[in-house]
């Protein structure tokens, strides 16, 4: 299948990865291909610049954030949380009609230099939207043709992409969305990364709790022992 | 030992008798105790009038919320969030040099007739605050002298009261607070309740994932097949 991740941060790069091990014919898109291309520093997170990932996984193709788009039968946004709904609005109509799937948390802190981030305590997130809206919701009201789909969330992308490595995969999974079809074909994909216990949340105001959840992930991470020792954990939903 | 539970409501009363059971001596402080005696019909809430609990549960000192304060060695504090910090601020005195531990959500939409609750798709909390602030650092500030520990958030209280009832008790409870002490006893309330992975997070500060967890509780509850049939589940941090 041809799949096009949009971004090309650490997240993006498990997915895209793992794409290409399952045999999928994978695009990224990037804001800027020949700056994508140029950058030979590390990145805001710490992530390898990105010339080393494609020389390393072989087979990528990589385009503007629209021509991947286009490209892409399923579309995995692996754009942040602050500049998504501005990035996929600019190609809804290369969006229109697919399903695309969000995991991203609309943290606000590392882009506001009055908050300091990390935080004191470790890395605590403020988020814009809160509460009452949640940035899926907010990406599916910019692209009605899109069918929106949240998942990942809750995880680590490096986990996401391979649950065996905690508790030997025996942790949930959450999708949440207004299209049964894309949230089916959601599933599907969890399903090839390994997932067994997906949980279907319900309609995409649920993704509210999902990034919400980021908060107690967070707490959970630092109390295990740290972001170093403690990324390593899932969450089961025991029944 | 001496403990106070301070509120009537469903959670209140599963603390009351269970630590009725664990063999302590339970002051029930109430904001008015002839009113909490002459109420004949259900509570908002649908627990039945507290005078029947009462005579269910032979051994509840029933008090005010002051008196209950000032007789526990030990308080759980059961006062819903809406108006927690003002209760508890008109028993400061009563309360400090305690450990208090605090379960309380601050949901206001049951308060805000402007905003349906619960909601179309179920039941989705409205939190004040949220995010950047927490009920539980709000009571530390308000209550100075008192210990303050969030615990036992993330579970219906049925649950936390019995938490064998849920996946042969095999759930995760977090704690968190800026007081260790306190934090210890409240870990050994939760042992002599059943708990054996109890996860202390850190500062009173992550009583904000706590709290802020409510909205994913909610999503998995309803996705587990709504109210009645999805309330009966954990979380366990696997690791």
């Amino acid at each position: 299948m041809k799949i096009a991740v949009l971004g090309t941060g650490g997240g993006a790069r498990a997915h895209t990865a793992k794409l290409l091990e399952l045999g999928h014919e994978v695009c990224v898109g990037t804001r800027d291909v020949e700056a994508t291309l140029a950058r030979t520093e590390p990145d805001m997170m710490g992530s390898p610049p990105y010339k080393e990932f494609l020389a390393a996984h072989p087979g990528i193709t990589l385009l503007s954030f629209g021509e991947a788009a286009a490209a892409g039968e399923l579309v995995i946004s692996g754009i942040d949380g602050h500049n998504a709904v501005a990035a996929l609005s600019a190609i809804a109509d290369q969006l229109a009609g697919k399903t695309l799937i969000d995991y991203a948390v609309p943290f606000i802190y590392q882009h506001a230099p009055e908050h300091p981030w990390p935080t004191p305590w470790g890395v605590m997130p403020k988020l814009d939207p809160c509460d009452t809206d949640s940035l899926g919701e907010q990406i599916q009201r910019a692209l009605p043709a899109t069918k929106v789909v949240k998942s990942f969330v809750t995880q680590e992308q490096t986990t996401v992409v391979n649950p065996q490595a905690v508790a030997g995969g025996d942790h949930t999974m959450f999708v949440a969305g207004d299209h049964a079809d894309a949230k089916q074909q959601t599933i599907d994909l969890l399903k090839a990364y390994g997932w067994s216990d997906i949980l279907d949340l319900g309609a995409l105001v649920c993704a509210r709790g999902m990034e919400m959840h980021t908060h107690l992930h967070e707490a959970i991470r630092f109390g295990l022992g740290g972001q170093e020792l403690g990324g390593h954990f899932g969450i089961k939903i025991v029944r």
